[in-house]
C-alpha cells in the first residue's frame, strides 16, 4: 500500500484521454482529443479461470464397516455407515456439481471440480501424530479373526473392526492430507475430503468414537513440515457436535495451530465427556490461546447460535490470528435430523459458515468430513457447503431473528473473557483489563471497595430520611453493616412485610473501550422501595433485608445458606416473640428467596404466616423441604406465588409444570427481575391484601 | 425444516446399502449385499451452471464532462471525470472477467460475466423519486448554451452541465435499473453497475454533489413497484464516503427499504454537511428505524473500522430486515489514494465487504457505482468487488489486527444504542431496555437512585473513619450532599492539597442479555485515595472535591461550569482566608481539571500555587485564559504537568505538540484513568515534593 496520496502522474496516461466537450459562442460541440487512439497499455484479451473445487472420494473407504452379529444390526446399522460418503457424493452428482453418472468415482467429473485422487497415508505421516503401539494395533486388524474384530471392537471406545479398517482408516487420513495439499499448492480453489472413518476422537494413542486415526491433525502436520514456508498457520475448526478431543490433544501446545471447536459440553455429560472439553482449556505452554473450546450448555441449538458464535467468537479470533490454510472438522452431526447430535444447523446455516471461512486464509479453505448420522442430513448440508465452495452466494437462514437459547450468550460470553486475555479483538468487548480485573477484585486493593455496599449504605439513608427506619443487626452472623433496616416499631406490629432480596439492581452503561461504568450515567433500581411505600401505606411494619453475594461464586452456595441463616435466625430471635404479630408475609427477590422457603420449611409460622410471595427471576427455583410436618408442602403451595422469568430454564423442556413443592410457580411475560415486579405488582400484593383478609377493607377506604 | 427426527424410513431406500462385511468362523469375508445395483433414484447427469455476474456498462455515459473554461482544468480536470468509468470497464477486462480487447464495451463478454445493455431511464420511473420541476430542468440542458450551462453549473450544488449531461444522466439511472431487473429475475447471479454521472446526492428536487438523478433510489423504486410480490425489501448500503442524503430523503418514511450509510460527518463539516447525515436520524413515520446513518467522526479511517462496522451493525440489522435485493451505493472515494475521502480503505476490503453483503438475500446482491476520484484506486477496488461477485474469495486484510481509530467504536456504539430502539439483534448488547433505560433516568422515576451518589456517600464514610476528614458545604452552589470533604484542619494548614475529580469509576460487570451490572462483582476505584494517603502522610491537608456529571448531557458543559465555579467560590471565600497557607497544589481527575484551570487563569494564586497536576485522560485538553496578567500563560506552562492518555486526540494528527496555553502536556503509554494515575503517580508526587521544596527533606527523613 505504497500508492502516493493525490499522485497526479498517472491521470494523465497517454492512452487515455477524459471526453470533453467544449464550446463556442451560441453552440455546444463535442471536440475529440489531441490523441484518440484507445491502445490499453496492457492487451486486455486475457482470460480469468477461476480454479475449481477439490473432491476427495474413493469408494474403498467404505469397506470399514460393522461386522454384524445379528439381523437387528442389518435393519438398524450402526450411525457410522458406509452409505455415509456415498449418499455425499450422490447428492453432489444428482445436483449437477459433479459428472459422475455411474457414482463410482470417476477421474473426470466436469467443470465445476476436480477429482483430487486419494492415497493411503504413510506410516511417517500418520507417526507425526499417533504412537508406533496404536499404529501397530491396527495394522493387525487387517489379519484379524472374526473373533479377535469383535473382542476388540467390544473393549474400544466406541469403535468398531473389521478386515478392511487399516485401509479405510488410512485412505481417509491420505485423503484429508491430499485435499489440504491441492488447496495449499494452489491446484484448487479449495477441497471437500468426503472421508471415513472420520478421526477428531482419535488421540495419539488410542482410537475412539468412531475414529481410528486423527485425519486433520495428521494432515495439518503433515502441511506444516511439508510448506513450511508457505504455510505456518492453521486454524481448524471443528463444527462437529462432539469435542475433537483427538485434535485438541494434538495440538494443545503448539501456537501453529489454532484449534477452535464448537460442540454441546453440558457439564461434561455429553460424548466424549471429558474436563479437556471445557471452555476454561486455552492449551499450554507456547500454544496457550491457540486452543477455544465453544461449549453448548443445553442440545438443541441451531443457526442462530452457531451464527453468533461465529460472529462473536470464531470470525474475529481467526482474522487475528491470520492463517495460512483453514481445515474445517466438518461433522454434520449437529444439522437438523441428527438423532445422536439432537440440535438444529440447517443446511444453509453450514452453507453461511462456509462462506465465512472462505473470507479467511485468501480463501484456503479444506473441508474434511466427520461425523454426521442421519443420511438425509448430512447430504443437504455437505451440498450446502460444496455450493459456497464452487462460489455460489449462501442461501437465506430461516428464523435468523429468532433470540438465541437461554445460556447460549452467557457461554459465548465467557469463552470470550477467558480468551480475551490471549486475543486483542475481544479487548474491544472487555476494556482494556483483560484478566486483572478479576486480579484486582480478589487481591482487594485498598483503594477500591466493593459497589454493593455503597449501594446498601445509599438505601440505608434514603430509608431512614423517608421512613424512619433504622438498622438492625444480627451479632451472631457474618453479615455486613445494615444488612436488616427496619421499620423502628417492628417489634410491636400487628402486621409485618418481610422483604429478602439480593444487591439491587444497577442499570448504567459500560464503555466499550475501558470496560468501565460511567457513574453518572447508571442508576440504583431499587426494587423494595415499591413494596416499603405500599406497606407502609398499610400501616404495616417493614423489615428489609439485603443478602449480599459473594463475588465470583459459582451457584451462590454461600450467600444461599447465608439468608437461610438468617430468615432462621430473625424468626428465632425476634419474629416469634412479636406478641402483637398477627399477620406475616415474605417477599423475596432473587437468589435471596432461598431464605424464604428454607425457614418455612424449617419452622412452622402458620400462625402468623400469610402469605409468600417469590420473584426468582432467572435464578432457581427453591424447592420446600417441609422437615418438621408433611403438610407444610402443600400449604406453601396454596400460600405461594412464585414467579419466574418468560425465559426460566423450567419451562423449557415440555409443557409440564413445576412440581408443588416449588410453591406455585408463575410465568412471566417478560425478563429480568424489574420487569417482573412491575409485571406483577398489583397480582402479589392483591395476593397479600387478600390473605391478610384486609381487601374489602381497602376497597371501602 | 418439517423432517422427522429420527425418521428411519429414509435409511432402508433399497436403492442404497451398506457396504458390510460379515464373516463365519475364523474367517472374515466381504459378502455383497442382496441388492447391490447401483441405481440413483435420480440420473445425475444434471448439470450445475453457476449464473454469471451481470455488468452494465455504455461509453455514452462518458459524454457527461466539464465544459473547458481554462487549460488548468484541462491538466488538472474535475475529480467526477468521464475517464472513471472507463477506467474500471479496462482493468475488468485487463484481468480477463470480460473479454473485450477492444474496450468499446461489446455485447458478448465471456464465460464470466454477462453484459447488461443499458437504456435511458423512462420519465415516469424518474418521477417516482424526483419532481417534474427537477426533471424539466435537466431536460432543459440539452439545448442550453455554453453561457447559460456555465452559469447553472456556477449556481448549482457541486455539479456542472454539458448538452449530453441529461441523456448520460438517464443513461446511468436506467443502467442502475437494468442491472437491478437482471437480478431480481435471476438472469444474472449478481451485477455491477458501471454508471455515471453517480446519483447519491440529488434531492428528489435538486441535483447536488455531482449526482444528477438519483440511480439508485429511482431503481429501488422501480424494482419494488415492477415485482410487488418478489421483492418487497431492499437494502440500500451506501458506503460512499459522502451521506447519501439523496437516497436517505428519498426513503426517509418508507419500511421497504432500509437505508444504512457509512460516511465521514465530523459534526456536520464534511460534505454534504447537512444535520440529515447524523448518526440520530433514524427515519420517520413508518420508516422509524430503516435508516441508519454510521458517521465516522474523523478522516482517515479505513479496513480496520469498516470491517467492525459491517460486522457489528449491518450485518446483524441486515440479516434481520431480510431483504430480498441488496444494492450498494458504491463510492470508491473511501479508498486508500482518494484525496476527497482521505481514507484507507483497501481494495481486499471493498472485497470483502461485498463478500458479507453476498450472504444476504440469497446473494441477490446490485452493486451501482457513486463517487471515488482517484483513477487508480477506484479501478482496483472495482476489480476486488467484480472477483468476489464472480464467486472468488476474499484476499487477506492488510493490517486488520489494528486498533480502530480513536473515536470510532464508541461513534459504532452510539449507532446501536439509537437503533436498538428497532432492531431486536443490538439488544443482545444493550440489554432488553432498549431505548427504556433513557426514559427511564430522565424521568427520575422515585424508585430509582443516582448510583454517583452512593458512590459519594460511601467515599465520604471512608474518609471519616481512616482520616477524620469532614463534609463541607458551599450554600451559594447547587452541589450534590458531600461534594467537598476536607481534613478538619484545612483552614490552619500550612500546605494544602486540592483534588477535583468526577465521580470514580466503577469496573463491573454486566450481564449480557439484560444489560444489568452486577454490584456483587462491581467494585469502585477510588483514585483520590491514593493521593489522599500521599498527602496526608506529609501532614498536608487535603480537600477532596467530587464533581458529578450531568446525566446524557453533551460535552459535560454543566459539569464543567461546575467545577469552575465551585473552584472560584472556594478560592473566594476559603483559600484566601487561610493565613497559614504557604504551599498549594492542585490534582484534577478527568473533566474536572476544568476547574483548576480556570480558577489558575482568573485569580492570581502564584503566591501560593506550587503546582498544578492534571490527569485528563482522554478528555479534552482546557486552555488557560489569563485574564489578569499574560504571563500567567507561562508560569502555567511552567508549573504545570497535564496527562493524557496514549491515544488522546490531541496526539493523533501530526507530531506537534499542544499549544504552552494547554500545560504541559506528556503523553501517558497507557490509556485510562486509573492506567495513567497508576503509571505517573510517582512522577507526579515527585513535580509536587520538588516544587514544595520539600524533596530534600523527605529524602533526609
Amino acid at each position: 500500500m505504497s500508492e502516493q496520496i493525490g499522485d497526479k502522474r498517472k491521470l494523465k496516461d497517454e492512452s487515455e484521454f477524459p471526453s470533453v466537450s467544449i464550446g463556442d459562442e451560441g453552440k455546444v460541440i463535442q471536440v475529440l482529443p489531441k490523441r484518440p487512439v484507445i491502445v490499453p497499455t496492457q492487451k486486455p484479451n486475457l482470460h480469468y479461470t477461476p480454479l475449481k473445487t477439490g473432491i476427495c472420494y474413493d469408494v474403498r473407504m467404505r469397506y470399514h464397516a460393522k461386522i454384524f452379529t445379528s439381523y437387528f444390526e442389518y435393519i438398524d446399522p450402526h450411525p457410522e455407515d458406509p452409505r455415509r460418503i456415498y449418499r455425499i457424493y450422490k447428492i453432489l452428482a444428482e445436483n449437477g456439481l459433479i459428472n459422475d453418472p455411474s457414482l463410482t468415482g470417476v477421474s473426470d467429473i466436469g467443470d465445476l471440480m476436480l477429482k483430487i485422487p486419494v492415497r493411503e497415508a504413510t506410516k511417517e505421516e500418520i507417526l507425526d501424530v499417533h504412537t508406533e503401539e496404536h499404529m501397530q494395533f491396527l495394522e493387525s486388524t487387517e489379519k484379524m479373526t472374526r473373533e479377535e474384530l469383535l473382542s476388540k471392537t467390544e473393549k474400544g471406545d466406541s469403535v468398531y473392526l473389521n478386515n478392511d479398517s487399516y485401509i479405510s482408516a488410512r485412505l481417509s487420513c491420505g485423503g484429508a492430507i491430499e485435499a489440504c495439499k491441492a488447496v495449499v499448492e494452489g491446484r484448487v480453489k479449495n477441497a471437500l475430503a468426503i472421508v471415513r472413518p472420520p478421526g477428531h476422537h482419535a488421540e495419539p494413542q488410542a482410537a475412539g468414537g468412531f475414529c481410528l486415526f486423527s485425519n486433520v491433525s495428521v494432515a495439518a502436520k503433515s502441511i506444516l513440515k511439508t510448506y513450511p514456508e508457505s504455510v505456518r498457520k492453521i486454524l481448524i475448526v471443528d463444527w462437529d457436535i462432539h469435542h475433537g478431543n483427538g485434535t485438541q490433544k494434538a495440538f494443545y501446545e503448539d501456537d501453529n495451530v489454532l484449534y477452535i471447536s464448537l460442540h454441546r459440553f453440558e457439564l461434561g455429560k455429553f460424548y466424549p465427556g471429558f474436563p479437556e472439553g471445557n471452555y476454561d482449556k486455552v492449551g499450554d505452554g507456547k500454544g496457550k490461546g491457540f486452543n477455544c473450546n465453544i461449549t453448548w450448555p443445553v442440545k438443541g441449538v441451531g443457526d442462530v447460535e452457531y451464527i453468533w458464535a461465529f460472529e462473536q467468537i470464531v470470525i474475529p479470533m481467526a482474522r487475528e490470528f491470520r492463517p495460512d490454510l483453514v481445515i474445517v472438522s466438518s461433522g454434520f452431526d449437529a444439522a437438523h435430523g441428527d438423532t445422536i447430535g439432537q440440535c438444529h444447523v440447517t443446511p444453509n446455516c453450514y452453507g453461511y459458515m462456509t462462506h465465512m471461512l472462505k473470507s479467511l486464509a485468501r480463501g484456503n479453505l479444506c473441508v474434511v468430513l466427520e461425523g454426521g448420522y442421519n443420511l438425509d442430513s448430512i447430504s443437504n448440508s455437505a451440498l450446502a457447503v460444496a455450493k459456497i465452495l464452487i462460489g455460489e452466494p449462501p442461501d437465506e437462514i430461516p428464523e435468523s431473528d429468532r433470540d438465541p437459547k437461554p445460556g447460549v450468550l452467557e457461554m459465548i460470553n465467557k469463552v470470550i473473557r477467558v480468551q480475551s486475555k490471549y486475543w486483542k479483538c475481544f479487548r474491544r468487548k472487555f476494556g482494556n483489563f483483560g484478566g486483572e480485573y478479576e486480579n484486582a477484585i480478589e487481591s482487594q486493593i485498598p483503594k477500591m471497595f466493593p459497589l454493593q455496599d455503597a449501594i446498601r449504605n445509599a438505601q440505608l439513608s434514603h430509608y431512614y430520611d423517608d421512613f424512619g427506619m433504622i438498622s438492625l443487626s444480627l451479632p451472631n452472623l457474618n453479615l455486613p453493616k445494615n444488612s436488616i433496616i427496619c421499620s423502628s416499631n417492628f417489634f410491636k406490629a400487628k402486621s409485618l412485610c418481610v422483604l429478602l432480596h439480593d444487591t439491587p439492581e444497577v442499570w448504567g452503561n459500560r464503555d466499550i473501550i475501558t470496560g468501565i461504568i460511567d457513574p453518572s450515567t447508571s442508576i440504583i433500581f431499587d426494587s423494595s422501595l415499591k413494596f416499603i411505600n405500599w406497606a407502609i401505606e398499610r400501616e404495616t411494619a417493614v423489615i428489609d433485608i439485603n443478602i449480599p453475594r459473594s463475588a465470583f461464586e459459582a451457584d451462590n452456595y454461600s450467600s444461599n445458606l447465608l439468608s437461610q441463616d438468617v430468615m432462621i435466625s430473625l424468626w428465632d430471635n425476634h419474629f416469634k416473640y412479636i406478641e402483637s404479630l398477627e399477620k406475616l408475609c415474605f417477599i423475596g427477590i432473587g437468589e435471596a428467596t432461598s431464605g424464604i422457603v428454607h425457614l418455612l420449611g424449617k419452622r412452622d409460622t402458620r400462625t402468623v404466616t400469610k402469605a409468600a410471595i417469590n420473584f426468582v427471576g432467572s435464578s432457581s427455583l427453591k424447592p420446600i423441604v417441609p422437615s418438621l410436618d408433611e403438610s407444610l408442602g402443600d400449604w406453601y403451595f396454596k400460600n405461594s406465588l412464585v414467579f419466574t422469568d418468560h425465559f426460566h430454564g423450567c419451562w423449557s423442556e415440555n409443557d409440564k409444570k413445576p412440581r408443588k413443592k416449588y410453591g406455585r410457580v408463575l410465568r412471566c411475560d417478560t425478563d429480568g427481575i424489574h420487569n417482573i415486579i412491575e409485571e406483577r405488582f398489583e397480582e402479589a400484593t392483591d395476593f397479600i391484601l387478600d390473605a391478610f383478609d384486609e381487601w374489602s377493607d381497602t376497597e371501602d377506604e
